[in-house]
C-alpha cells in the first residue's frame, strides 16, 4: 500500500485502463437502470416484453451513474495502489450503483448468497430492488461496505471523518450529493477536515458531485459562479480539483488524473507529517469536484421534455414502460446502448473486461473491514468501577458531583486504551463545563488549528473531540462507532434534541443491521446528557427541555436504553455497562451538581444491575404493607423522594411508606413489549397493585404513565415531573414551579392515601405554608432557603 | 429613510460623533456589568459593598461589549441615516447587552414601566437580571426589539432573512458569534443571502463577531488564517470588509466607517436594483467582520490569570466579589473605569452625551415595529373553502389527493394576497413532490442564482422558498411570522424531526410572548406534514417516522396544536383555520395521495369544528349501545377503521359498531390540560365508559394513551398503530406489518367484544386467512391485492 508508505505516483493512466474502467461504469449502470425496471431477463437475452417489467417503477436513476464513474475510478486506484478504501455514499437513493457495484466484484453474492454471482443472481438483484420484502433504495446496512444509508441527506462528511479518526492506513472516499451539501450539517462538516491529523488518522477524499438538481429544482452549488465555489472550498481548508463534462472519453481521462493526483497529494501530506517528528500542522486536504449530468447516459429526451441532464432523471426516466409499447422499446435501446453482451458472459458472470480493475478481497470495497465495524472491534480495557466509587458509611451519608467522578474513571478508560487508540470522547464545547475535565490529566481536546499561549488543553493528538455543533459530534460518533471503535458523547441535556433525526436514523440502522447475519455487533452510541432541565439555573427556558429521553423511547425497543442514574456511583456502574455494550442507542441523564452518594459499590451495582428497586433504608415500616409508594427516576427527584420520605417519617410517623428508585427507565414497560420490561409479578411487587404511588420523574410526567397503563396499579399513580414551568431560577424553585418539590409530594400523599387526609390536615398546610414560604424566600434573596441547600439525609 | 431612496453618503463621522459613541458603548458596557454582579448602588454613588453584590453571580459578560460595541455604531447610522433597522443578537447570553441598550434608549422602561428611566429603574434593571422570578440571560421575548432569543445557537441569520423578506425598507443587523458560527443551520444560512431579493426584500447586514472564544475553548474561524476566512465568506456569496483590534478610539473609527461604507453599498445595491426595471440579478451583499477581545473593557487579569481577550471572560469575571474584598474593589475599579459620573445624571438617566445619538421613536432597535411583529400584522384575505371543497353526494363517493386539493386554495391564497405580499410557502424541495404544485400557477420559487432553459417555476419574485435545508426553511419561517407576516411550511412527515429542537425553542419563545401584555398576537407556525409514514412506498424505513406529533405533544399546551384531517376536504378546513390562528405551533398531518373523500363541505365544517365526532353512517345499529367503538385519526386508519366496519356488517351484521373519528388530537386529553380538551362527560358520549374501543391512530399508539389514561373508558382502549415496523414496501403491507389493517382490525374487535368470539370463530379465521393471502401476493406481484387496491366505501 502506498499511502503514508512511499512517493511513487503511479504512471499515467493508459487507454487501456480506462477502457476497463469504462466497461466496469458501463455494466454498473446497466445493472442500476435494470434494477429500477426489470423483473427478468436481467440479461436481455430475448427482446424486452412487458412482463419482464416491475409492476410498480419506484427508484432513482439520477444519481447512478455519477456514483458508479467515481466508483469505477476508485478501484482503478485502489488496484493500482494496493490502498484500503471505504466509501461513503452521501446523495440520496444510491442504492441501485452500490448494488450493481457490489454486486460486480463479488462483495453481494458473499454477503447474500442468494444473489448469487450469475444469472440466477442478477434476476433476484433486480427483483428485489424496492419491491416488497426486498431491500431499499438507499445505501442502507444491507449494502455491504456501507456504513451510511443516505436516507436522510446531510450525515455523509461527518461519518467519513468519523471512520477516518484513528484509521491512518484508511482513505475514506465520500460523495457529497450537491442536494445534500445545501443541509446544515452537511455545511458545517466541511470544518472536520481541520480536525484530521495526517499523523494518526486516515484521509478523507470529499468528492463532490454536483450534478445540478434535487427533486425539482436546481441546486444552489451548481448555479453559482464557478469562482465563488472556488472560494467557498477553499475557504472551508481544500485544495479542490475540477473534473467536468459530459463526453465520457476525456471524463474518464480527467476523473483518472485527478484521482491520481489527489492520492498522491494526500500521501505526500501523510508521509510529510508521520516523518517529520514535529506536531504536524494542519494541511489544505485535496478535494475533486466532479461536474457531470444527471442521469448521465439514460434517455436524453422523454415526450419531448430533456430528461438526461435534468431533474427529471431524479426518479424513473421512463414511467410508463409497462404500458407504452413505445416506451418498453426506448428502455431497451437504452440498456442495449451499454452493450451488455459484452459486459457479461452467457452464465450471467462479468468479462474479464469489466473485472479486470475491480480490487480483489478485503480491498473491495464492499469488503472493507471497517465497514463491518464489529469485524475489527476490539473490547475496552475498562477501569475497575470499585476502584472509582465513593466510599460510604451510610446511604446519604457524603456527597459528590457525578459527572466529575466519572470524569476520573474516563481519564482511565483514555489511559488504559491508549495503545488500542480506540476510544474517543465527543461533545460541543462542554467536557469542561459538564464536569468531565478529569479527561484532561491524560489527553486533549483535538485542535489542529493556530493555538496561543492561554490555551488550554488542545493538542493534534487530542482524544476529545469538541465542535460547537451537536451535528457533528453526532455524526463522527457514529461513523467511529460504524467502522468499530468506541465513545461516548456528552450534550445539555435540552439541546441533544437537535439531533433528534439523526438519532432516528442511527436507530433504524442499528434495527436493520441486528437482523442481517454477517453484519458484526459494534459498540452502543451512549449518551451522557447533564447539565440538566433542573439545573439550568443561569441559563432558564430555552436549556430546559427533558423530553430527548421520550424520543428515543418511542424507538424499536430492541435497540433502545435509557439509564437515570441517581448519584455518582451508581452513575459510574451504568457507564460502564453502556461501554461494555454492543448494538444500542443508551442514554444516561445525569447531574453535575454536588448532590448526595446514596448507595455505596455493592449495593450501587446491585441496584442498577436489578435497574429498579426498594430502598428499604428510606422507607418506615418496611415490614407492613406500604401505605403509600413513593417512587423516584432521576438525581433531583430522588433527592425529592428521600426529603418527603424524611419528612412524612417526621410529620406522620404511622404511615408505611415505600421509596423505589428506578435506574433503568425501560424496566417499567412490560417484559413483552421491552427485553429489559419487568414482569407484571415483578412490577407489582414493587409497586403493589392497589396502593397508591406518587411518583416523582426527572421528565415529562406521562411518559410514565405511557410505559406502566398496563399494569395492574396503574389507576393508582399520581406522576409529577416537568411539565414546562421553567424560567432562570433557583433549583428549588424549578422544583416548586413545576410541583415536584418535596412538600408537594407529602401533600400528594396525604391526598392520596385513603384516610389520611382528615388527620393529617395541619401537616398538609404546614407543607403548603413551606412552599408559600420559599417563594417569598427567593424572590428576596435570590437563592434557595438554608435548609433546602444544607439538607441532607442523615439516616434513621 | 436613505435606504432605496437615495446615494447620498453620510459625511465622515467626526470625532465628537465618534465621542458620543463611545460615550453610548462605555454606558452599555457599565450596566451589563452591574447587572451581571449588583442588586443595588447601581449608580456607585457610595463606595461597593458585599451587600450591594448579588448573592449568586450568574451571567455572562464576555459577548456583552461586543454586542454594545455593535449596537451603539448602529444606533449613529440609525440617527444619520432615518433608517428602519432590526437587531438579531445571534451570540448566547446576550441579555445584559440589551436590557441596557433597551433601557439607555428608553424602549424598555415604555415596555416595562415598572423598570422606570431613573435610578430606581437601574436598580431594578440590574436586580432583576438573572434573578428568580427576573429576566433570563438571554434575548428573550422580554427584551423589546428582539425576535431572536439566541438561548440555542444556529439560528440568527435564518432569523434575520425572514424579518428582511417583504420588508423592503428594512435592513437587519444580524450579529452572528463565532460560536454559533460553528453549528450546521449557522453555516447553511450564509446560503440566505441567495434568496434575498433587492426589489422586494430588505437587506441582512451580517457581523460576524469573532471575538475568538466559545465556553472554554477557542473558536475555529478565529483560528483560521485571514485570507481562508475571507474565502470562505466570498464564497458564500459576501463582499466582506474587516473591523479588527482592541484600541477603542481606532476601533471607532474603523467600525463607523466600515458601516457608512457597508450602508452605502446595500442602498446602491437596492437603488439600482429598483430602478432597472429588469429582473435583479443577485448581489453580492456586504457583511462586516469585527474582531475584538472577549470581554473587552473587563478585567484583564484575575488570580495571575489572563481574562479580557479570552474564554475566562465567558461567564463572570470576578466572581467572588462579595467574598473577597479584593476582588470587590477591583470590580469598583472596572465599573469607574466607564466613568459613570459622565454617563448618567443624579436621576440616573443617561446624559445627553449618551443620548445624542441614539435614533428617536420606531427608529430605536428596541421599538422596531417588525420586531413586535403583531402590531403590523394583517390579516390574510383567505379564499373560501367551501368552493373549492369537493362536492360528495355520499361519503366516500368519490376520491380526491387531499393536497392537490389544498395546493389551488394556496394558489389563490397567494392570488387573494398578491398586494400585501405577505404570505410565503415554505419547503425542503417538497412543494412539488407534496402535490401542492397548483400555487405555481400564480407565483413561483424564490431563485436569484442562475437559471436556464429547462427550469421550471424559479423567480426573483417567487414567493415558495425551497432550499433542501428544512432549518432553514424553518428559521426563515420563524423570522417571517415573528415580524409580523403569514406562512406555512410543508415537510415529509419524517424530517420534521430535523427541526425538533428550532420547535422546541419557537415554542417556548411563544409561550413568554403570550404572557407578555406589550407582545401582539402574531400568526401561528403551521406544519403540513405530508409524504407520511404510511406512503413512503419507495422511500421505505429511513423515511417512515411518525413522532414529530408526540414531539410537540409534550409542548406548552396553550401553544401546540395537532390535526389529522382524514380527508381533502376537512384539510381544507383545517388549514383555513390554522392560517387565521394566532400564536399557535400547529401540525396537520395529510396524505397527498388519492384517497376517499368522507364528507362534504357542510359535514366536513361541522366535523373540524367538534374536532372528534360520531360518523353514525359508517357503524350499524346506531340506535343500539355500541358493542365496540371503532376509532380513527389519520387518513390511513380512517380508511382501515371504515373497512373494518365494513367487513363486520357483512360478517359479523349482529355487533353495534360505532365509528368514531378524531381530527383534533387534543381534544382527547381532560379539558384542565389542554384548551382544547373534552370534558369526561363529552369524551364518554363518544367513547362509552365500558365498552371496548378499537382504536386506529396514525403515529405511535401509546400517543393516544397518554393522552386518554385519565378517562373512565381507558382500560378498554386498544390501540394500533405504527411500532416501528418499515421497509420498502406496497401501502397495505405496511399496514399488515404493523397490525393496523382492516383484517386486524376485525379481529382484534372479535377478540374483544365479550362472548363475541365462540360464534365469530370462522369470521376470525378467515380475517387471518386474508392477511396471509395478502402477504403471499405482494411477494409474487410487488403490488396490493387488487381488491385493496381498488377498494371504495360503497354506503351502504
Amino acid at each position: 500500500m502506498t499511502t503514508a508508505g512511499s512517493k511513487i505516483a503511479p504512471a499515467v493512466p493508459t487507454a487501456a485502463e480506462l477502457s476497463r474502467v469504462d466497461a466496469q461504469w458501463r455494466a454498473a449502470n446497466y445493472l442500476a437502470a435494470c434494477q429500477i425496471h426489470l423483473v427478468d431477463n436481467p440479461l436481455l437475452k430475448t427482446p424486452l416484453r412487458p412482463e419482464h417489467v416491475k409492476p410498480r417503477l419506484v427508484g432513482h436513476w439520477g444519481t447512478c451513474p455519477g456514483l458508479n464513474f467515481v466508483y469505477a475510478h476508485l478501484n482503478r486506484a485502489i488496484v493500482q495502489r494496493d490502498l484500503p478504501m471505504l466509501f461513503v455514499t452521501g446523495p440520496g437513493h444510491g442504492g441501485p450503483a452500490l448494488y450493481a457495484q457490489t454486486w460486480l466484484e463479488g462483495s453481494y453474492s458473499e454477503a447474500w448468497p442468494e444473489v448469487s454471482y450469475d444469472e440466477a443472481g442478477l434476476r433476484r438483484l433486480c427483483r428485489q430492488f424496492s419491491f416488497p420484502g426486498g431491500v431499499p433504495s438507499h445505501v442502507a446496512p444491507h449494502v455491504p461496505g456501507s456504513i451510511h444509508e443516505g436516507g436522510e441527506l446531510g450525515y455523509s462528511l461527518a461519518h467519513a471523518h468519523g471512520a477516518a479518526f484513528d484509521n491512518p492506513h484508511l482513505v475514506v472516499a465520500c460523495v457529497v450529493g450537491d442536494g445534500e451539501a445545501e443541509t446544515g450539517p452537511l455545511a458545517t462538516s466541511w470544518q472536520s477536515g481541520r480536525f484530521l491529523n495526517p499523523v494518526r488518522d486516515g484521509a478523507v477524499l470529499p468528492i463532490l458531485h454536483l450534478n445540478g438538481y434535487k427533486i425539482a429544482n436546481p441546486t444552489l452549488l451548481s448555479r453559482i459562479a464557478g469562482s465563488e465555489l472556488d472560494e467557498l472550498l477553499r475557504g472551508n481548508g481544500y485544495a479542490p480539483r475540477y473534473v467536468e463534462g459530459d463526453d465520457p472519453e476525456p471524463m474518464h481521462q480527467a476523473m483518472a488524473a485527478a484521482l491520481d493526483d489527489v492520492l498522491d497529494e494526500i500521501d505526500g501530506i501523510q508521509v510529510r507529517a508521520r516523518s517529520s517528528g514535529r506536531p504536524p500542522e494542519r494541511p489544505r486536504w485535496p478535494l475533486i469536484v466532479l461536474r457531470s449530468p444527471k442521469g448521465w447516459t439514460g434517455p436524453s429526451f422523454v415526450d419531448g421534455q430533456p430528461v438526461e441532464g435534468t431533474w427529471r432523471s431524479h426518479q424513473v426516466p421512463l414511467p410508463g414502460v409497462r404500458e407504452h409499447p413505445e416506451q418498453l422499446s426506448r428502455l431497451e435501446d437504452w440498456l442495449r446502448s451499454y452493450r451488455p453482451e459484452l459486459l457479461f458472459d452467457e452464465s450471467g458472470r462479468p468479462t474479464g473486461e469489466v473485472t479486470a480493475l475491480i480490487p480483489r478481497g478485503d480491498r473491495r470495497m464492499g469488503s472493507s473491514p471497517q465497514a463491518n465495524g464489529g469485524l475489527v472491534l476490539r473490547p475496552l480495557d475498562l477501569p475497575e468501577v470499585a476502584a472509582h466509587a465513593i466510599t460510604l458509611e451510610r446511604p446519604g451519608g457524603t456527597t459528590a458531583e457525578p459527572t466529575r467522578v466519572l470524569g476520573k474513571w474516563l481519564r482511565d478508560v483514555f489511559a488504559l486504551n491508549r495503545r488500542t487508540a480506540n476510544f474517543r470522547l465527543f461533545g460541543p464545547d462542554e467536557t469542561a463545563s459538564n464536569r468531565l475535565e478529569a479527561v484532561f490529566e491524560v489527553t486533549a481536546k483535538t485542535w489542529l488549528c493556530e493555538t496561543r499561549p492561554v490555551d488550554d488543553n488542545l493538542a493534534a493528538d487530542g482524544r476529545v473531540m469538541e465542535v460547537l455543533s451537536e451535528h457533528l459530534c453526532q455524526g463522527w460518533l457514529e461513523g467511529y462507532l460504524l467502522s468499530g471503535r468506541h465513545g461516548l458523547i456528552s450534550c445539555y441535556e435540552a439541546f441533544a434534541h437537535i439531533v433528534d433525526s439523526m438519532v432516528n436514523q442511527h436507530v433504524k440502522w442499528l434495527k436493520v443491521h441486528r437482523g442481517i447475519p454477517w453484519r458484526r455487533p459494534v459498540a452502543s452510541l451512549t449518551y451522557l446528557l447533564t447539565s440538566h432541565v433542573w439545573r439550568q439555573d443561569h441559563n432558564g427556558f430555552s436549556h430546559q427541555d427533558p423530553g430527548f429521553v421520550d424520543h428515543v423511547a418511542n424507538k424499536s425497543p430492541e435497540v433502545v436504553r435509557v439509564y437515570l442514574p441517581p448519584d455518582a456511583n451508581t452513575l459510574l456502574w451504568v457507564a460502564d455497562h453502556c461501554l461494555r455494550s454492543r448494538d444500542y442507542v443508551n442514554v444516561i441523564v445525569a447531574g453535575k451538581n454536588d448532590g448526595p452518594v446514596w448507595l455505596g459499590r455493592e449495593q450501587a451495582a446491585l441496584h442498577c444491575a436489578r435497574g429498579a428497586g426498594i430502598w428499604e433504608w428510606a422507607g418506615a415500616h418496611p415490614n407492613r404493607e406500604p401505605d403509600v409508594v413513593l417512587a423516584c427516576a432521576g438525581d433531583a427527584p430522588t433527592v425529592e423522594v428521600l426529603a418527603a420520605a424524611k419528612l412524612l417519617r417526621d410529620h406522620l410517623p404511622a404511615v408505611a411508606v415505600r421509596v423505589v428508585n428506578v435506574v433503568d427507565l425501560m424496566r417499567l414497560l412490560p417484559e413483552t413489549w421491552h427485553p429489559h420490561g419487568m414482569s407484571d409479578r415483578e412490577f407489582d411487587s414493587l409497586f403493589t397493585t392497589d396502593r397508591p404511588v406518587v411518583f416523582a420523574y426527572h421528565g415529562y410526567p406521562w411518559l410514565i404513565h405511557r410505559l406502566t397503563y398496563r399494569r395492574a396499579g396503574h389507576a393508582g399513580f399520581h406522576v409529577r415531573g416537568y411539565v414546562e414551568h421553567g424560567t432562570t431560577t433557583t433549583p428549588f424553585d424549578m422544583l416548586v414551579r413545576n410541583d415536584m418539590d418535596r412538600f408537594q409530594l407529602v401533600i400528594d400523599v396525604i391526598d392520596r392515601v385513603p384516610g389520611l387526609l382528615t388527620g393529617a390536615g395541619p401537616v398538609r398546610q404546614r407543607m403548603t405554608d413551606e412552599r408559600e414560604r420559599h417563594r417569598r424566600w427567593i424572590v428576596e434573596h435570590g437563592e434557595d432557603l438554608p435548609e433546602i441547600r444544607e439538607w441532607s439525609w442523615e439516616g434513621r
